[in-house]
């Protein structure tokens, strides 16, 4: 029920404002003796690291990760997980003393400032406070070791839409993702979107973009009827994350217009030799049948708005609620989404080390 | 943690098989002091009723809900909630002793069938068993219940896309909803819709379609972060409905192409006389920003898939992993949609309740 | 998080109130595939049932249990769990339409009818509502399926005083449970409690009691520091048991008194041939240590309060809140506590089960 | 479900190993607000802090805690909490480097050396690792702000037995309780109770104890049937402390001699002109009825067994399973109870922070 928590079995919760001290994460549940180092998670949180291209934000930020408890040598001398508490921490490096004289009396549109006021009646203002995407980073961080809890599982992301530029999903190349500053799955998108982002950064502007999260090897049955499906705690595991306005499972939206025909995905007997218990004609299902993993690849996709942290003067209101404009300084990230694909993996990470946690408690 | 139990400080926790004796609905965490009766939930139970139109399934269900505790009549004789659990029991009455041979041993494409053997190694078959939609009966009946639960709060919904055919947003006109057997709120959509949908159950086929969820009177600062976001627990809510592959908050997945401008909700004060802090000039955020609701109305869509009981054979495997076909035989639906439209309503409802008594415990 | 649920992967939520239509338990995350029936339930139903001696309340209840949901024939024809929720339920059928003005208006001393009306302004008078015993129907009910989840698992109780009567512990037959209306292991107390019962009894008065339980066979490793410690889930479920003050594990209060040298439970190899990590030569940590199973017997003892329903007129305060006197009318039960002999058992099985599958969840 | 945390809607989630870098504890669902300060947290930790008296273990630890997240100054210049998570944090200093050879490879009897090991595979066996009693030191932390939330309540301990012997409760003097090493509140125990653990202490012995826990100012309506029973709650929250074995309620197993005219607590009407509805004539039920708080001081008390960290060899086997001795080396504590005062104080605070939230939440 805590609010800064997700996952039962496996389960994290996450502290931490942008601008103060650090921000950190408890993993909780994990079971003992799986192999985890500092590195290890280092690994991913480079992948989420700001200021790795002209792309995403220059904020400047070491983000080395610390675990301060729930591992162990063991007898081999390898450091691995106790199956107590696991805690990560991270310091905030770059807390410039900067003016934020702006930011602390007028409500950014599509921000949380007037929101978080709302509720609170006070926030931490500096960078966003407990709203700033940087609570993400132990996501990815907790995400690191959640990758390890599912024998066999991989989970890969990639950007598939910039603004109105989709790729073309059949140059799909997991191996690109590396080579570009998009986590773009197909080369031929490259040059375009590098382009298209170059003519809205030095406008001041920022755009959206669509994440598509992809898990292989994960068993069937796991997620259970009739509020733990699977796809409902992708559903909310996305959502969570900052700016995402939309999710969707296998064919998702396209689904409205399919016949039950084209949709339903046909059954043919498994391999021989393999235990496959069935192989699947398509998936448009996403790998999820009645909330349970059918042994497909899991699908996923989520959008992430624009960010509203723009050049451009806005209208809005202070805390007096007298009308004023706004307009953001410094460092500017003209598609936050980019930044959102690490994260999109983690938290699918996250969902399925819980549910399978979870089904193995239930069915051994 | 409990699988079918759905909220946290109000909670339901739904049971029951499609043709079992019957369902039902523990909400637990309601306030006392609420005036509910059994008619009143049964007016939400009756939009939901299969064989209103020929556009739903033919099944037979009085679905009269009863209730079965956590009620008792006030000094003033008016039956109210007493904080104790409130259960809620409809008996199934329309189970044909019919021939379940097909579905028994066979999986039907794009259903439950074959995740639930993979999970459970065991399932009850007739008519769907746990995985029915039958189980939304209860969420309506309990969406009823929370209704009362946030004053001045008014949920609605309406069908905003059939197949491919798109309802024109201008036409928007809330009364029509009662007019037409698919809660359209566009007036011009109707009979298109019913001469599409008449092609669609002629041809034995299904089809999809797009629900949009309106909550309005929704006061501002409910939800949390960073993992009790409101947003997030919409998301979750809406995939938990049978047959959901998608969902979407404001501008959802349209926001990919938009540029910050374009989707920051501007804002100017508040409206002189009134306790609003302020007025957004446009809603793209459905309502929710750092997931905490802002006072403007909540917008959620989703899409809901065709039912792939139809009637044309599909390939498939048997129990025992051997190649076949499958075709459905009886009562069939052509789309399963329509009828989701107060299962949206009901789960916004009881998102909104609980995140009322969430909010009004931390603080007050 | 919800009031009337207890427990996490095995999770039981009740309902009822004591004179409406029914009460019933909704059980979920019960692994699927393990055989239960409705006559099985009722045995330990039976156990409970009051008026089956001088010594318990008079009120006549079938306490025929159903199970609505939930089950399903295997391919051998035995009804078995399906994994899905299991809904138990039982109808009231006494309930008398008796006069209940008294209890109405005015708070009977120690009972609940004061602190419900001060948290919820309203309360179902009649027989004590939400907060009658009757609602332990249903733990035993979920119990006796809890019970089947532990493999190996012997879970028992015994009264072991009653008022200032200890048993002789040197006499503890567990056959004896079955021989007298007391649950006594120690045959030598029965007649006296029979005697000193009697003269409880007629003089309209009550009295207070210690219940024993013990299970056998719980495999070590069940449990979790810090706040999933099995003691502490034993205790909260043993306290949550109807005028519950007090619980104990393994040795207990006398614990106080003890050196380290005397408190320590000593270790031994185990035994050759067996697959015991250890054996202990004592069990003053009633099998439980840092909250988790050692793999010993789990002893917890708790005592019930004598119920303030007597003869004798008491004073209290009326809803107006004017002094005034009470007394007790109708049906009298001396020693409350007879009847939370299967009652403790059942939540023992209860949290064993729960425990059982979360390290199974945790730990494989 | 979350196994290191405790809490649901005002919830803790402790973290860290005796020898580790760091302990700490996340604050999640904090009002916002209230006025806090590490000061303020500092002087309920000294209470807790080792080597204070010849009494408890030598053990140093500054223990200084520090703030790093979900506080922030209000406009008037005050730190307050913001409604986010609040991260404490204790550095480890006195983590010598001393050999652990001994208790490496040795169970410690009464330890959770054995169960570790029966439940991970692994275990930090570094003082303790996580099942140290340095744990308790983030609930006095989060205690101290848990005490801010409940207006007008006011939580204190003592110390009412030490081995075999008891206060006299007549001298009962909460006044006393910072007079002596022991936080007893009889002023003629202390030179009694000092002269008997010196004897414990210098033959290498340790004793058991009982702590009674009481507070006042709680209002009437706190807790919840069936499951979420205030006395349910705290026994959970005493049980969980390390080393304690049984937790009472108000008269507690003096109950079970009791009749029910000596039990139940007689009312007459509350004082004309307070807000009270009703006196009570004296508080058997410790201040609960039903599982609700009745308006009376709520009263708990634990018992704490004697450590087995004693100077006799004790029996046990080695992780080979060989039978061998052990005896503990350096630090000594006589009686770990009086440590346990505060810890109880804010145990108790804790659920009592959390069921006003939840109390707030339901009935507004």
């Amino acid at each position: 029920m805590s609010h800064n928590s997700f996952g039962h079995l496996f389960r994290i919760t996450t502290w931490g404002e942008s601008h103060g001290p650090a921000i950190g994460c408890v993993v909780d549940g994990c079971p003992s003796n799986i192999p985890i180092t500092e590195n290890e998670i280092q690994t991913f949180l480079d992948q989420r690291k700001p200021g790795q291209s002209r792309f995403t934000t220059q904020r400047q930020e070491a983000d080395k990760v610390k675990i301060l408890s729930g591992v162990f040598d063991n007898e081999a001398g390898e450091q691995v997980t106790t199956g107590t508490p696991i805690s990560l921490l991270i310091e905030n490096t770059d807390q410039r003393s900067k003016d934020y004289g702006d930011i602390k009396d007028k409500y950014r549109p599509g921000h949380a400032d007037f929101t978080y006021i709302e509720k609170y009646g006070i926030r931490d203002y500096r960078g966003g406070g407990r709203s700033s995407a940087r609570e993400t980073a132990m996501r990815v961080a907790a995400g690191a070791i959640a990758r390890k809890v599912v024998p066999g599982m991989k989970v890969r992301a990639g950007l598939v839409q910039v603004g109105p530029h989709q790729i073309n999903r059949d140059n799909w190349d997991w191996d690109e993702i590396g080579n570009n500053p998009f986590f773009c799955p197909d080369k031929d998108s490259v040059e375009p979107w590098a382009d298209y982002l170059d003519g809205v950064r030095k406008s001041g502007s920022s755009i959206g973009a669509v994440i598509e999260v992809i898990a292989e090897g994960v068993p069937a049955g796991l997620g259970a009827p009739v509020y733990g499906k699977l796809d409902q705690d992708i559903a909310s595991a996305m959502m969570s994350i900052n700016a995402v306005k939309g999710v969707e499972i296998g064919a998702g939206f396209e689904a409205a217009a399919f016949s039950g025909e084209e949709n339903a995905d046909e059954m043919r007997a498994g391999k021989a030799g393999s235990n496959e218990a069935a192989q699947f004609l398509s998936n448009h299902a996403g790998g999820i049948l009645g909330g349970i993993s059918s042994g497909q690849p899991i699908v996923a996709r989520f959008v992430v708005k624009p960010t509203s942290s723009i050049l451009t003067p806005r209208k809005t209101v202070d805390r007096s609620g007298q009308d004023t404009e706004i307009m953001t300084k410094g460092r500017h990230d003209p598609c936050v989404g980019i930044r959102a694909v690490p994260v999109g993996e983690a938290m699918m990470a996250l969902v399925l080390a819980d549910h399978y946690l979870r089904h193995r408690g239930q069915q051994g």
